[in-house]
């Protein structure tokens, strides 16, 4: 049982239907995941996490939509979080994943795990040539254009 | 500064150097890095985790290796285990991932650490129409051919 | 080091500008952390994170400024995150925190993992009396109301 | 179903009762949550747990009650330990925490979450201007008082 | 470097003292590690932390010193403490642990991570045969004998 | 509801069969867990898994079986998995585990997670004197013996 009420549509806010209406839109469906109904109640959060998920998951970028949703259910496995795992392993489906990909994606998860343990239990330090190498200069306000930047206070 | 001494090829039993050379074969490389060294002290964990990661991570299979090497980094990140993401992020980097894919692989992983987060806080349960719906049967012994079953030990 | 290169205020295209230049005012500082000058390699990204953190923890809301600061570092600790530790804790000192305050919030963290460890190493089930109690209606597309409602398709 | 029996006050021995009395004493009720009917299969750790619990949770410090208890109730929701999150959400209603706010806290959760990742992914250090700056000396024997010093053994 | 001071026997209060030299005395040593020299910062915690370190690793129990540690030390990996793991692989050391076993320690971590894994990941739930059997009957409070029961208030 | 059908005994192909049959020999019993038929949906995963499980967990090796059973454990009250508490606490029953033992290893498992997040959350660094103290020396080709060493391609 969620820790608030499901807010449903007849009884939401014109702010909470209009997410309500962008998401059936945005997903081609007449229907609202509990998490949307449950965030809700606080309609700002509602709003932002789900501007989130459509800038993040839905709109097309470098990434492929299957792998996203991957990469999404990685850390929901790594969390444990039931609801991400049951949504986003629906959601894979719908893009393709099969059991056989399902349960090689698993083993990649778990190795992945079981590697970061040994070496984290071994304590090994990094390899001199995995390292990133570029020259970072530090911050300097003096870098900014002077148009912009701050006019000391005038001293009285 | 690693929990082992990192062994070196000449001090290497064969064991250990059957190994290194099938690592150095497979990666097409003379180098050998820190995690394999480090484990090595102990030849049956290098063996077995090293025929696991060739099996998983390099064998093709249906995900492509890409997708595979952003699975593992999200583990690693979420994890936050240094060594892997350096390594991981170095593998991805080869296989194509550029400073934007690097920026949103890593905004996914935050977005999903947040929505799942946002999910277990609030108790959030699953949508009955995203869970799996399979008929399981209970095991039965019975249901083993009467060949391999095991027989009852005969009272005396 | 970063797995990406920090960005400047002088090699910042305009949209980098204009987030580093609202961190700037709203903080009212001349310093940029390294997270954002990170985060810059993808302006996208850049700009959302910091929209929801100006929103989430700089705008005056219900929590006071330094429980959420305390809340957020309670996340890092538990996560490790050495970069977040380190800057929160500076943020929770400007906000009043002083060292016998860190040491109490650190042993509430301490704490509550200690708790959360043997609840789920006996799984302890919650008490009935401690779960929330409401009524909540299943979604029903039949709750929108008609005039937003998805058409059928007319059949040909 | 908890790995262990839940005692009951009647099967308790003294050393229990003696806890569950100050429990109830403590928290003004005649109920006992299931955590410390499951502890008391082990006398000692329910003393020491309970005793924590009242001096880090219950008795007046620094920071007020509502504070602790989201404190305690950020590191449940990371841990996803459904057991703490529904006791302490309860616990934190009772100290004025209402639906508006528990949605705030849990986007700060989820927020430090999506930080804590970004961060550890694109490994960024730490500004130099954030760590700490004290001189700590090295731990040394002859700082103690002479009296109390271990006196080396007489050679024979 | 710590949050805090590391406080050194010369200037601590009597209090913090008292703690050093129970430390001192029950390990043999004359060295403070850094851990219980930042905790000095609030004695209450110090002393906490020290008594619970004190009953729960060092006092004889049903399980041996280096299982003890052991398990520690699991806990220690799988949150990637640093300190802890270095702190307590010195101490299983002194418990007789070598290198081969601490390999052997590490691969069961590993081991453990990646099933937990798969099982989360793919959801699968406990057999009914390892489920815990016992009846527990619900907490009640006409079960506490009457003469330690509260007396309702008479009304006036 | 696991992702994925469990597979039976009678539907199982052959080369399934012959990993539960060597499953139900080497632990004598008829009965397949849950974990085994969901991973058999891709075979090599059932296959890779449970060899590493019997080398590492069943094969005598220098710790005893009690011990790595409750290493497991603690990897899995950290990670939260209820399969395998549930499952791995039975097995460390079977082991010897009592109820007062159990209770003293979950305290052990909560006490680390405390020492974890105070050394974490005061960013406390290792005693130079933990650290492993070893001479490595960097990994270099040229220690290959000549006979295995790549030859550099003949230039035409």
């Amino acid at each position: 049982m969620a820790q608030v009420k499901l807010v449903n549509y007849e009884e939401a806010t014109a702010e909470v239907r209009a997410v309500f209406d962008d998401i059936m839109k945005t997903r081609n469906t007449e229907y609202i995941n509990n998490i949307w109904r449950a965030l809700a109640v606080h309609p700002p959060l509602l709003k932002r996490f789900w501007l989130q998920m459509k800038e993040v998951m839905v709109k097309p970028s470098k990434l492929d939509p299957l792998t996203k949703e991957l990469i999404y259910l990685a850390v929901s496995v790594n969390n444990n979080c039931e609801y991400c795992i049951t949504s986003h392993t629906f959601a894979a489906r719908r893009h393709g994943l099969d059991d056989a990909m399902l349960a090689e994606f698993n083993e990649i998860v778990a190795l992945a795990n079981a590697g970061n343990r040994l070496t984290m239990g071994l304590q090994v330090e990094p390899d001199e040539r995995f390292k990133p190498k570029h020259d970072d200069k530090a911050w300097s306000v003096g870098k900014k254009p002077a148009a912009t930047r701050k006019q000391p206070k005038p001293s009285r």
